[in-house]
């Protein structure tokens, strides 16, 4: 079994450390920063936890789960002897670790998180990467005890997957924001939506693509409605401009497909 | 038992039809233009159908479920005496009705239909109209057969609600198809955006507000990130734009939210 140490105490951080320890892979140690939120996170695993430099536990692959702008400072500011390194970043390239780390690697679960909640990531895709045989064949094996999909991806595909992943995850939650703000100037709160939300995901998820699966003015290019709805968003020109933005989109994008 | 005919071939009709009939109230009769439609339908229901104006059978209530464009016209080319007729659509004033008709009302079933699905109208807010108080009397007591969520709004209200479902449905969709072509870009399938979809709806459905749950760089203002993103969108202008266009409005959205 791979020793491993877990970097950083946010969602990631713990949700690595508790699925590992599940899967039967204690990771070694958690280490952050923030003493009490790796003893916190140490504690629910039953493994070690450190705060300096010097308390670093000896591993065979160090996993570092911070924010984005963290990463290349944290990689820097450790030894890690020639253990593997990876980070958990989608949107980071791999050459983002410090240039003296041999080993370099990536995990990044395609995943969103949340505080508190318990997640495992059986089911989430983790793609990862290595910047040689070795560092990728650590990774993969410790990322196959997490999840049934791993993926072998460069740092130029998993930046488009991160973007993929803003569009269908914060996005769509926008278009969830906007609608529950229109359903409020209606007197109605966001909980007449939801049974809507729920139907157009589960459509979405069963077609071969969501393309597929789209209906409304847009797509028929119903010009009476999409000119009524720009009417109702005078006032509101930010939204009269997403609107007309993406129904322009839909369209577009409809007839490409039906020109195949 | 109000006394019922549907108007309409498509999925509202069908599914209304049926829904009525597994609710213990049969429609008297199927009435559509497309008289094989309307035959096929009526055989689900186990009732009559007709498809020329001297067929339409007499009853209390006729709901119109054709396109929105053809409402009007429907609308007036047939006798309903003074029978209460209501249509079905989210963005058609009920004064589109033709002004002949006495008693209008409204029955909007706030959902997205698909064909040859079967749907049913328990959980789906239906928002009811009426023109005077017998008209809407008439309306709810179908619609409450129909759904437990009968909602009483005017024509601006559910004009509001139907571009609110607009955003949450069809935008939020077409998030997913921008997904989707992304993956492709990187060489992966839909199915790997699968687990992040399913999980960002859950979270909506589980929060007070869709904001208290929004992630990613716009919320953030990671300015890093959307520039690394928006470089990688360089060649196709009209994605670019939405994200922009996104970003901008999810920040400033935090931001009004965060000042409360």
């Amino acid at each position: 079994m791979i020793e491993t140490v877990i970097i950083g105490s946010g969602n990631v951080a713990q949700t690595l450390a508790t699925s590992l320890t599940r899967a039967g892979a204690k990771p070694l140690q958690i280490f952050a920063r923030n003493r009490e939120a790796a003893a916190k996170i140490a504690q629910e695993c039953g493994c070690e936890f450190g705060s300096e430099p010097e308390e670093l536990a000896k591993a065979e692959l160090y996993i570092i789960a911070v924010s984005d702008k963290a990463i290349g400072a944290v990689s820097k500011s450790l030894d890690f002897g020639s253990a593997v390194v990876a980070h958990t970043a989608g949107s980071v390239g791999i050459d983002k670790l410090d240039d003296a780390i041999r080993n370099k690697a990536v995990l990044y679960p395609l995943q969103t998180l949340t505080k508190g909640c318990k997640s495992d990531f059986k089911e989430v895709p983790i793609l990862i990467e290595g910047s040689n045989s070795a560092a990728l064949e650590t990774v993969k094996q410790v990322a196959e005890l997490l999840s049934e999909k791993v993926l072998l991806v460069d740092s130029k595909q998993r930046a488009l997957i991160h973007l993929a992943a803003v569009f269908v995850g914060n996005f769509s939650n926008h278009m969830y924001v906007i609608g529950e703000e229109l359903a409020r100037d209606a007197g109605m709160e966001f909980e007449v939506l939801k049974p809507l939300i729920v139907e157009t995901t589960k459509k979405a998820m069963r077609a071969q693509s969501p393309q597929d699966v789209q209906t409304g003015p847009a797509v028929r290019n119903d010009f009476q409605t999409k000119s009524l709805h720009t009417e109702m968003l005078v006032e509101r020109p930010e939204l009269k401009s997403i609107y007309t933005n993406l129904s322009n989109s839909i369209w577009e994008i409809s007839k490409k497909k039906s020109q195949k």
